[in-house]
């Protein structure tokens, strides 16, 4: 059975705290009737730093979308690399050991998408499957997960290899001044994240079983307005409220497969905002603690969208994983409104 | 074993002739130093008609990336309902059979997805899986059919729905000068297919072994430049050529089942354009009949992106399909440069 593997995280060298982002919007906003209120929200969502591929400075202007595009291309070519082979040296796996590379990212638009690229800039199989997914968003961490699991439940020989690269401050929007844009621009940042999918031996999570939700009439409730200045994020209000209709998926997925969502050992969810973790902590009726890793990913990095999964479960390993056996749940969620689910168990390969 | 059941195909209303698009091209360009050989190159793909969305008048105007981008998702809106539902009355499934839709498309770009909108719209389980896939191009059409099979071999009893969506006439810049920019303007219509991918049961293709082949060092090859305008579609001269390293790997494919992909009794090609077909015949060492699917798909649709190698299994279908057990390879070619292969076996239910 299909094994997720450490996953290997980087985020860029840049830095913005806190403060400097309220200082930010309290100075660019000065005049917004609404800036309390954006205020409030930003620090509500407890992100103490993020870290952008640019400095803050170049960050806040807009060279266009084409710019901004060969900017995307630039950074993932210096970055993606070095976290791939972290993640394939943890895995104890070589390129030649990969048969189909998962790409996810929802802040850069390129065709042919990286994969082409990296097998021949990483020496990867020229038979290696190319699976890019750009329109998941925040979900297609989960869903990368998902695919892998399916493609080495399909050939259970197979090894996959997941990468998420997300440079959310590539998508900016100066002109955007709604308050779901002002809360968006304190809430993002930047992140790479890779890990591997092997089909036979390897430590971490066990996939055991996978499922999808899209919550009724929701599909533009988190959507990309795509226009000139490339991809303008639209975030509604309610999005907050939806962990009400995804928990009950998560306990369907879970009870389906004989288990309880509330009493698992460990849980590895998206951390969209600190409501989300706070709202399925009480719908799950699940210890706040239990969303540690999510809740630190967010506090330290932002929102990294589906990036997110794979830096919450990179956290569990470092607190040195779970018992042999231990059964858990990961979710993403994302435009959809989607839930990308999965349960599985801990396994030790010592 | 998957099945691939009848495509159904839909093109638009607006059709546009070789003989038009030559008369364009020569008023448009009347200065262009090179206007002689892209008018050749033009003569050369054997398109004798294409259809497309909008007349000829508002396609040649660029209104856009943003108004391009509102008119797909309307297009697509108002077109691939009815081409899906179609496609799930000749594999005699209904919405509620399947579990994941695999959507491609690479001529207009949404987030979510059309997934998303689709399962709302036709009623598809809430637990539908959503497979959008943005960056194969051309290729997405073999890659679509592979995913589909990956799927319904991890599970057996479930069944895909695969839709190619292709409007390549929102993407016409009427900026790009280049010949090879003049020949895709003559080349590439717009069209819409859907087929299911039924786990047990249906009439068509028994999907046997899939793979994927890149050709190292060519990902330039074929390729956005992402702009504020919107798409800019790349083609190198040397795309035309690829079928020598190319039709190795169909033999490899084929060879690795048994079968040998210069003796097979049924072809489904992408028809990129004429030298693709006529290379690929003198390499595999087939009729030029054989692929007389993917020629007349060329010649009265062009090329229609993703949407072809469909488009070419329909024409089989339409034909009256194969015998029983006869042995057949699919395979659609684009940006990588990236080969989506296939051979299968045809099976009749009756």
């Amino acid at each position: 059975m299909a094994t997720l593997c450490r996953p290997s995280v980087s985020v860029p060298e840049n830095v913005i705290t806190m403060e400097e982002t309220l200082e930010l919007a309290r100075t660019r906003h000065a005049d917004h009737p609404q800036l309390p209120l954006a205020l409030r929200l930003i620090e509500n969502t407890g992100v103490r730093t993020r870290h952008i591929v640019q400095p803050i400075e170049e960050t806040l202007k807009h060279p266009g979308f084409e710019e901004r595009n060969k900017l995307y291309e630039a950074e993932a070519k210096a970055r993606v690399p070095a976290v791939i082979q972290r993640a394939l040296d943890d895995a104890e796996l070589l390129t030649s050991d990969i048969d189909v590379i998962v790409y996810v990212s929802c802040t850069g638009f390129m065709m042919p998408s990286l994969t082409a690229w990296l097998i021949n800039e990483m020496d990867f199989a020229s038979t290696t499957r190319q699976l890019p997914i750009a329109q998941l968003g925040c979900a297609a961490g989960g869903a990368a997960i998902n695919r892998a699991h399916d493609f080495c439940t399909a050939y259970p020989e197979a090894n996959a290899l997941i990468v998420a690269c997300e440079f959310c401050s590539l998508c900016y929007q100066p002109t955007d001044l709604g308050v779901g844009s002002l809360l968006s621009n304190g809430l993002f940042g930047d992140g790479i994240a890779a890990a591997v999918v092997r089909g036979q031996g390897g430590t971490g999570v066990r996939l055991q079983r996978n499922g999808s939700y899209l919550i009724p009439k929701t599909e533009d409730w988190i959507a990309y307005d795509v226009r000139a200045t490339g991809f303008h994020f639209l975030l509604d209000k309610r999005v907050p409220t939806t962990m009400e209709p995804l928990a009950p998926a998560l306990q369907d997925l879970a009870g389906t497969h004989g288990w309880d969502a509330s009493a698992l050992d460990f849980y590895v969810i998206h951390a969209g905002g600190p409501r989300i973790l706070d709202d399925l902590s009480k719908f799950l009726k699940v210890e706040p603690r239990a969303f540690r890793f999510s809740r630190s990913t967010l506090t330290e990095y932002g929102n990294i969208a589906s990036a997110v999964v794979l830096d919450a479960l990179r956290r569990l390993f470092d607190e040195g994983g779970a018992e042999n056996g231990a059964r858990g749940l990961l979710a993403g969620f994302g435009p959809g409104i989607t839930a990308e689910m999965t349960v599985g168990s801990w396994v030790r390969r010592d």
